[in-house]
């Protein structure tokens, strides 16, 4: 059986992708993946991801140089959800955030409100030129 | 404004969410949460996801005695996707998966095969007691 079969994909033909990075455990950021672009991050040991909102393949760092060398790649008890151990590159610490941000998780509940609780590491209009 | 409309619910009325353990950094498990689970989570400080199969409210360990603590929730850059820090509760080390497993992600990706790299810590039969 080839090995994406395994995979149980939704509706839209995608999966949805966790990225932690290996050295740190932190959980980097969230995408989604068709068979494509799962079979694209095994060969190339990079993640590439499918874009919902531009509905295409998205090889993560092609615009900002922040690229994520992929390790291993998991899959949960139920095929559905895969989990990604990476290496940010392109900068130190990693930055995998649009925003510029080490993680896209910089918001935290406090109380009745959102707090956003770690430092933006680069101005995003240097990552991103035009 | 009500901290559950920072959240951008998916056509479902729902949003991914992922279980982090706090002191390891281990993504244990994925599910969903509509917004009365979420502010049920937040409330209780103990994980309620909302069940697809089932289609209703999930406290997690309300069969195994397997509850989780949270101790943070987080949502990314796009407020789409929500992260819990949380401690595993009911056994050492703590089992998160139905298969009696610490992590659902204990399959890996080997060359052209997944293969289970995770061991089984509690029978799921001696968990789920009838």
């Amino acid at each position: 059986m080839d090995w994406l079969d395994h995979i149980k994909w939704d509706r839209d033909g995608l999966v949805p992708v966790i990225a932690q990075e290996a050295a740190t455990g932190d959980v980097l950021m969230f995408a989604w993946m068709n068979r494509e672009a799962l079979a694209r991050t095994a060969a190339l040991k990079q993640a590439v991801y499918f874009s919902r909102s531009r509905q295409k393949l998205w090889h993560k760092g092609e615009e900002s140089g922040h690229f994520q060398q992929v390790h291993e790649i998991r899959v949960d008890c139920d095929q559905d959800v895969v989990l990604l151990k990476i290496t940010q590159l392109g900068h130190e610490p990693g930055i995998a955030c649009h925003t510029g941000r080490h993680s896209c998780f910089f918001e935290r509940l406090e109380g009745d409100h959102w707090q956003a609780v770690d430092p933006v590491l680069k101005d995003p209009a240097s990552i991103y030129k035009a």
